[in-house]
């Protein structure tokens, strides 16, 4: 077996990172300088033409897409370790939830990022379209707190990938701007998550 | 077993649909009209807090998140009908290239829609974003011309609920004005996808 991860601290590599502490399993780290273009070699870009972290390479194959990489890794790694459901409908909502955040949830943070931080050209921003993207990802944090009520976590009472997916996005929201405090399951829910010793080792 | 599959005609319960009608399973259909609202009433929240299609309820359990959903039909049903890899890298695969649909190739083809279309309130517009998101969706698509270089499939000579995401994608993709014509692995093998019989049984 070899497993190789390559990622840059503080991206969207950092939710895979904790998954791989959480599952204890032997793998190689592969820091990417993205300031330094390396993303962008050809080497790099043969394992993700995206150019882009996080992607893992498993017995030679690469995979990129961090919720693809969460998924697979679950279904590989983390049935016996009791981080991802067996197959069943519990499965699918864990991969439901894992999805959720990179595509509906991930298109109203990016709509905040790229239209009212300074990494966003100044020409190609609106900020009403950034204002929009606020309230949009507070009413979808909404469902996700409405959904923790009366449990622990989002699955029932084990935490699971799904959980530490989310609860890793939830630091990126936060930089954004989007105040979720309001939110108290949400809020306390997250704070439950980040304190796995395992959080600490994935930055 | 029961599996009922809530919908609305040329929307992104389309590859869904689509996934459905190539497994063969028995299932049922209900229509939800949007422009009607009933994707906001209570009784639909129930099912899917977004108030989107498409959902499943398997068994019991709604899955909501159109990539979650190929996803798991793909692992429950399309294994022995060979329209899904076993566990496994191939797996692995076959759930990257849905994701990245959704939230790569999403990402930037909604760029272009909440930038260029009708759809969104003109004041929330940049037309300069737009166009920037149809460059990127454009770069995004040679990455799969690339990917196709000597096979007739994203994972090799075989059909999987990959292409058929992928290519169910592409309509909207034409509909948002964006043209990949000039990318001819891309455009033959969409055209290979997508003359399918259970292609047509899917709106």
């Amino acid at each position: 077996m070899s497993l190789t991860f390559y990622y840059a601290p503080q991206s969207s590599a950092s939710p895979v990172h904790w998954t791989l502490e959480e599952l204890g399993i032997p793998y190689e780290k592969v820091a990417i300088d993205i300031r330094a273009g390396e993303n962008k070699k050809p080497d790099f870009l043969k394992i993700n033409p995206n150019g882009k972290v996080p992607v893992i390479v498993h017995n030679g194959v690469p995979i990129f897409e961090s919720a693809a990489i969460q998924i697979y890794l679950g279904e590989t790694f983390g049935v016996e370790k009791g981080l991802f459901p067996a197959p069943g409908p519990r499965r699918g909502e864990a991969m439901m939830w894992i999805i959720w955040t990179n595509v509906t949830l991930g298109d109203a943070v990016m709509r905040v990022g790229r239209n009212l931080s300074e990494w966003a050209p100044a020409d190609e921003r609106n900020a009403k379209a950034g204002e929009r993207g606020k309230t949009d990802a507070l009413e979808l944090l909404a469902i996700v707190d409405t959904a923790l009520t009366g449990r622990d976590y989002l699955l029932g009472d084990q935490f699971s990938i799904a959980d530490l997916h989310l609860a890793s996005w939830l630091e990126y929201v936060g930089m954004m701007g989007i105040d979720y405090s309001g939110l108290a399951r949400l809020s306390a829910w997250a704070k439950r998550c980040t304190s796995r010793p395992a959080c600490a080792k994935a930055p």
